[in-house]
């Protein structure tokens, strides 16, 4: 009997472990029999767009926190397949901030070319997993909406890959309930157009808060009032953009800041990040951790250590992104191909999370976290068969942006890096960020003629 | 062993069943033990107002569909409870048309008075509910967010109380993904203000499209266009509100209609309805059915013909609410409590439900179909001991209410309509509805001066 193996969800990290066992059949390895479901009815994960907030047309919390014109906020060079370069897909090379369509289009290249959709169930989303001490069987409930029948089958691993970026986290602020406009997380922002000409006030300083601004400034509101609780994001903001210190309250259209200062504003925009959620996993097989590089209780960053058949991929917070989930993948695969043995004795797995933690904890700043998870993507490829690729020269793409967004943070996009796969430089984008209101692949894809090639 | 019941909603549908159990434990029986599994942290179901949209604090799926402003669209004569009149509750008789907060505070009157709150778990939603065909028992699975925490129980009944309007049913029209504002469904409704000097587009004609192009006319929309599939509301609606026919699609900002008309609208408001959705059960218990008033499946309207164990309450149409759902529960209780025998035979059962849906469809029109919830909820009362009322004077307060409508949308809820608990004619309300922007329960209750009392 060929092992059954379930991986959940078919964004990012199910499509790398999808690609990563096609690897070793392509190889002439027998795989395990492989279902993955996937909640949507397409591939792709966050990256799979829709218009849709709340709940889908099939009634399931709508996975997508993307919005229209959303651009990658980090260069692609620090995301390339190892196995499946941008000039493999495109048949060039391309600038490197695309949008997501672009994005969605080169994900989906890989994955076409792999022939792994057969194995993925659309419209499937898992209800319930439990694991059987006895049989060492899990036991995978599903409700496929496609016949709107529910089932159960038995699998021998269970491969959570359901991501973390979809649940909000939604605090409460006195004063929500009676505010006179619309009061929405970032995982329900569409379309910046609907706040042309309104002065909006932004809760949070990660990345969310800094992207959702900037379109909203991008797309003509009238002003962006960000607020932080630590620390101001701290970038030189257009004159109509201001950082203020944590929100307080709210009452009828003012917002209260800790400072004493106070905006009218028309909507309230809640960059307030994400939880790692899985509302489909009991107590004992469900992944608890903060948003952060080294996770509670997974063993080389993949294998839950109170149930070493379980694993989970791309539950990181992350730098890295696409090639991190491709070395998870690998190495998942190995670890159920028997290629690798997972210690079988508790203490080593777990031992090997506290110093993955204390390895954290010892950096200082970004470019030290940025090393740390490099480290982790280099340890994890040393160990299986994934291409190696020049992870330090990516390490460099990365302080290469941050250096970029500090110097001009509406600009970062208009600059290009070097391929840590080919070695090619990117060109220059034909036209600059603030200025390229159309976000299409066709649109983004245009040999430029605008600006010169870079170098 | 007491049975064990498990109550999955504390809604108006689930705690009408714990008042009907308390009900015979005042009068001496011995009742089984309740568990009421509540996914939101109070009771109140759908009349539990938040502000949230989309997912709620905990990431379940938001079950509130009111909206701030939001009154009663039907008069409060017709869903008076027979064991708890308004003016036991409010000390006085009160006016016809109460908004949300006097509702709640009404239901919740009768539930603390009957002291059900120890039965409920609260944040506590069901992941799965499962039948074992040779205990004959059920198992709840459910994840306790107070302490992050999934368990499992078991039961000899489970009475699904999780209510119908909580579920979008979501249409996607051509234009929908590109649309330059905010495309949301009535279930995400909130605040009227938002839509303040805008052209909004209501697509539906039912409900939800009368009372919030209403509840956005009152609070100084632009304009509305509403438009239908079937037939217009045919209303004497004010200027600046249309019906057109059926949208066909949207291109950037116009929207276009069956008959060739178009209008630019700011934002879209899907008025199309709600889905019985029952995420945590499986195909042998999960009820199907249209929004009908003699529903698929349910003998009495209640037992679940494939399982008769298994109880469904509320899960109708409705013209009849709280006083129908209370009609249910005692019902249901008795069932349980075997003071009732439901028929052994499967097929006695289906052909209830056969009746029921005939009997249903040959009515005419409106004028019937209230007739026909009125002999049902009739029918359900002389079975048990639920405190008769005149089910035909609610009747003739529905009748007067739906001339109102016709006379005066923007108008009805400034008539009052006579009790057919305590016989006292309803007060007129001291300001005309769309004059009256503060929806408190406060301001709702000061005696009016403004207004003579009715008669």
């Amino acid at each position: 009997m060929r092992k059954r193996v379930a991986i959940i969800g078919a964004g990012p990290s199910g499509l790398a472990q999808l690609r990563a066992f096609q690897s070793a059949a392509q190889k002439g390895a027998e795989i395990p029999e492989l279902v993955c479901f996937e909640k949507q009815s397409n591939w792709g994960g966050l990256w799979n767009y829709t218009w849709r907030t709340g709940l889908d047309e099939n009634g399931e919390p709508v996975h997508c926190s993307m919005y229209r014109y959303l651009w990658s906020n980090g260069p692609k060079e620090g995301l390339e397949f190892a196995d499946y370069s941008f000039e493999e897909h495109f048949g060039k090379q391309i600038a490197s901030y695309p949008p997501r369509a672009v994005l969605f289009d080169y994900i989906e290249g890989r994955v076409k070319k792999a022939d792994v959709r057969k194995w993925i169930r659309f419209n499937s989303p898992v209800r319930w997993v439990s694991f059987d001490d006895k049989t060492k069987k899990f036991t995978v409930t599903v409700h496929d909406h496609d016949t709107d029948r529910t089932y159960s089958e038995d699998f021998d691993h269970v491969i959570c890959a359901s991501g973390h970026f979809s649940t909000p986290n939604v605090p409460f602020y006195e004063g929500f309930d009676t505010f006179n406009g619309r009061v929405l997380h970032a995982h329900d922002f569409r379309d910046a157009r609907e706040f042309r000409g309104k002065d909006i006030l932004v809760v949070g300083a990660s990345y969310s808060a800094e992207d959702i601004g900037s379109q909203c400034w991008k797309y003509g509101c009238k002003s962006v009032t960000s607020c932080y609780r630590s620390a101001p994001m701290g970038f030189k903001w257009p004159d109509n953009w201001e950082e203020r210190p944590a929100l307080e309250k709210v009452d009828g259209n003012t917002a209260y800041f800790a400072d004493g200062t106070t905006k009218v504003v028309d909507a309230i925009i809640l960059c307030t990040g994400y939880k790692h959620y899985f509302n489909f996993l009991p107590d004992d097989l469900r992944l608890k951790t903060a948003n952060r590089l080294a996770t509670n209780d997974l063993y080389k960053g993949v294998v839950y250590v109170h149930n070493p058949a379980m694993f989970y991929v791309g539950m990181q917070d992350q730098w890295f992104t696409f090639n991190m989930f491709d070395a998870q993948a690998w190495w998942v695969r190995d670890a159920i191909m028997g290629r690798i043995a997972i210690p079988s004795d508790k203490a080593v797995l777990m031992k090997d999370v506290v110093d993955r933690v204390a390895g954290e904890d010892a950096g200082k700043d970004a470019h030290d976290a940025i090393h740390y998870q490099g480290d982790y993507v280099k340890e994890l490829i040393s160990e299986t068969d994934y291409p190696s690729f020049d992870v330090d020269g990516a390490c460099e793409a990365f302080f290469e942006w941050k250096d970029h967004k500090k110097k001009d943070i509406m600009g970062f996009r208009n600059n290009a890096y070097r391929s840590v796969i080919t070695g090619t430089m990117a060109p220059l984008h034909h036209t600059p960020w603030k200025d390229a209101l159309d976000d299409s692949l066709e649109s983004y894809l245009q040999t430029g003629t605008a600006r010169a090639a870079a170098e």
